[in-house]
């Protein structure tokens, strides 16, 4: 079947699937994930030029012949996932949109039909919803702002904190659950079963916000491995929200919630997958910081909203520690170079660990020098020392790839991005099986 | 005092109005206001060079010496707007917010504070305005692609439309009022006093919301005329807003509304405001698709979520009758140059017509040739013949501009904006006395 007539089928089983006869919601948003998916496979080749005549374009460092390739996909990507999204609300709220009777004739009459509407209509559901979309939208924006401008870090690491406010308005006017609720073994030492964290717990679903789009954002620099990692991340988040929906004994409201979950993360899949097909080893587009930002922005919200941010940082392990092995270079305490890529080998066509290099610096800081022990010591950098001397000469830089490669020696570039995916996977595995079999066991009122 | 002190000054303003003791949501609205005007006019001469070395520029044709300079300011007003009407969702709910009560220590008594918190608190008006800020946000983007990428005309025609789904849905759920009150005098023949359009009032308002944003982006081409347009058109719908406010018998839920409707214009106008300070001739920056854009799309949600669509489009007379003018041209009647601007006269230092030229076109299509006299005769353009068989030899081109200038004559730039502003105003002026004195009289039972 030709590409095009293949295009054309998956349009079609889309626009079925959203108009499915059953008015399931689950199946249109199935049909909503097939139309971004088959749109952004459409439109990424076919914007390419005009992104590269624009300036959106990168060099891949990591190929014997560095090719300009265009930058910044994460716009179509967020623009497809966005308008599919809009396009969605009428399907989502269509049992509650089919006019009932005829319709008054006289203004009284308008104005009790007004009224019955609005009692029957679930308006938290849709501020919810619009509430998701307001903040994926300006992380977006700030996505596509920062890809042009390079804004800097002072400036952009606080802006999707106030893109959160909406969400953690609705969240409050919706729940204001800030409990978190005390294990079993515990509670007779606390003599209580919740502790209450009040404003603490808004500052951390903020801190959720900030943190998931920058983490996504830092492990990157290697064909596909903003996407891979993505792509995971929210297909084991999706899996989270489908164990809770089968389980028995899941209140409605939680079915809700975790539905609401799906509905965001399905089509974020789809533009993804969308996306990889391009983005994968060899590339031949990149992903640029907006997708980093909107990916990342699309599971805090699913997490916020489907109320499990604490289960979501479990499925973050990977990026929380790539964030903690970063910390010396982001503070400065090492010196820390514009990219920290690996680097490629042009014999072997295999990347290999980046270094910081100490060779002309011969008195290191007290402070680095304590660092990269540190560090050695608990075996996540390698340190190359003079042998003589016992002098630093330089060490791998402090990131979860550098780490890889420092354990798993040379390899190709999409070896490297599906063992970070695979890494992904099994920590996938273990959030599952932490919340779904454990929890239960430590906390006896599991709070579905 | 120095400018940055004054900016100082007005931030403190700003926030004292916004965090004023009594709670009072307009004023907190003014306060919003004030910061987004004063952010406007800090920001938009420090992002002037990185505009520039990012490709957002333009030459200024108007003047004699064409200096390049920053275009696309439009971003920085839309984003300055949005994260202004962000951190208002606090103040403007806050009376809902301040929690009350001591928090439970039971996972039921936390489930029973939940219900209690989302039956008091008023959903449906938050959904009301995050759709507007999604409506507003969603076009702003729309604006920065075209001035990225020049989007065709057929492609972001129809966007404004997805844009305003969220505006649409919320308008069903909220009142889905779709008639319309006949006036008086008519309803002894139709025998009855409203109509109900139907789904057509949806089509309608999705109309309102195409038009009014791509009407004010063409309107445009001299220095400060498309924030020029915009500020008049917003003030004077305020204007409307609380001339509803004030009069006696307002209903609570048209006090809403009207409300809401200044929520949303207040700092469009304090945003034109800062950037016509820049803006205004001779300029330093241009504006942008961006901006009339986002000018437009504000205005438009204003009219729908404030239930006034009809009224609104009062206020933009100029702009319809801009709309009608150019259609000869928008549809290939007569041939439409790539710019229609005024042409600039370096030795009067004024703007004179700008023509469609027809001397090397003896034989005009029979379509062409009667659009001309059409309008010629409606007074509408000037027309040049030859003096001895009569032939067309060129024609003004068909916009408002060019009209003003062939029955006024040739001007300074900043006069012609001045001249539209000063008809944008009278129109205003007839609109409120349409509404507010006539209205009443021809529907005995105004619907407030």
């Amino acid at each position: 079947m030709s590409s095009r007539l293949q295009q054309f089928a998956l349009y079609g089983a889309g626009i079925a699937l959203l108009f499915n006869p059953w008015c399931l919601q689950l199946v249109s948003a199935l049909g909503v994930s097939l139309l971004a998916y088959v749109s952004t496979v459409t439109l990424i080749p076919r914007v390419g030029d005009a992104f590269i005549r624009r300036g959106f374009s990168g060099k891949d460092m990591n190929k014997a012949e560095k090719k300009i390739i265009p930058e910044t996909m994460g716009v179509v990507c967020a623009l497809v996932y966005f308008i599919c999204m809009i396009v969605f609300i009428p399907f989502l709220f269509y049992k509650y949109l089919v006019p009932n009777g005829v319709k008054p004739t006289s203004e009284v009459g308008w104005m009790n039909r007004e009224r019955a509407i609005a009692s029957h209509f679930p308006h938290n559901h849709l501020v919810e919803y619009l509430a998701a979309l307001l903040s994926i939208l300006s992380i977006s924006l700030l996505g596509i702002l920062d890809d042009l401008f390079d804004i800097r870090w002072r400036h952009k690491f606080f802006l999707p904190a106030i893109a959160a406010i909406p969400l953690l308005v609705v969240y409050y006017v919706d729940c204001d659950k800030t409990y978190v609720s005390v294990p079993t073994v515990l509670r007779p030492f606390l003599s209580r079963s919740i502790v209450d964290l009040g404003v603490l717990y808004y500052m951390y679903m903020a801190a959720v916000a900030i943190f998931c789009p920058n983490s996504i954002n830092i492990i990157a620099g290697i064909n596909g491995v903003e996407a891979g990692q993505s792509l995971v991340l929210a297909i084991m988040v999706c899996l989270n929200d489908v164990l809770f929906l089968v389980r028995p004994g899941t209140t409605t409201d939680a079915i809700h919630l975790h539905l609401l979950s799906l509905y965001l993360l399905l089509p974020l899949v789809a533009v993804t997958l969308g996306l990889l097909k391009y983005n994968w080893w060899p590339s031949r587009v990149f992903v640029g910081d907006t997708y980093c930002y909107f990916a990342g922005m699309v599971l805090a919200v699913a997490g916020i909203l489907g109320h499990f941010s604490k289960t979501l940082l479990l499925f973050f392990l990977p990026q929380i520690f790539n964030f903690v092995l970063s910390i010396p270079q982001l503070f400065g305490l090492v010196p820390c170079p514009r990219h920290r890529l690996p680097r490629f080998n042009p014999e072997t066509g295999l990347l290999q660990n980046s270094y910081v290099d100490f060779t002309d610096t011969p008195n290191l800081p007290k402070k680095t020098k304590l660092s990269i022990l540190l560090f050695e010591r608990l075996r996540l950098i390698k340190v190359e020392y003079e042998p003589k001397t016992g002098r630093i000469l330089r060490c791998t830089n402090f990131t979860i790839i550098n780490f890889l490669l420092a354990h798993l020696g040379t390899m190709r570039e999409d070896h490297l991005t599906m063992v970070v995916m695979a890494l992904q996977f099994g920590v996938g595995v273990f959030a599952l099986f932490f919340r779904h079999v454990l929890a239960p066991i430590a906390y006896r009122n599991d709070n579905l």
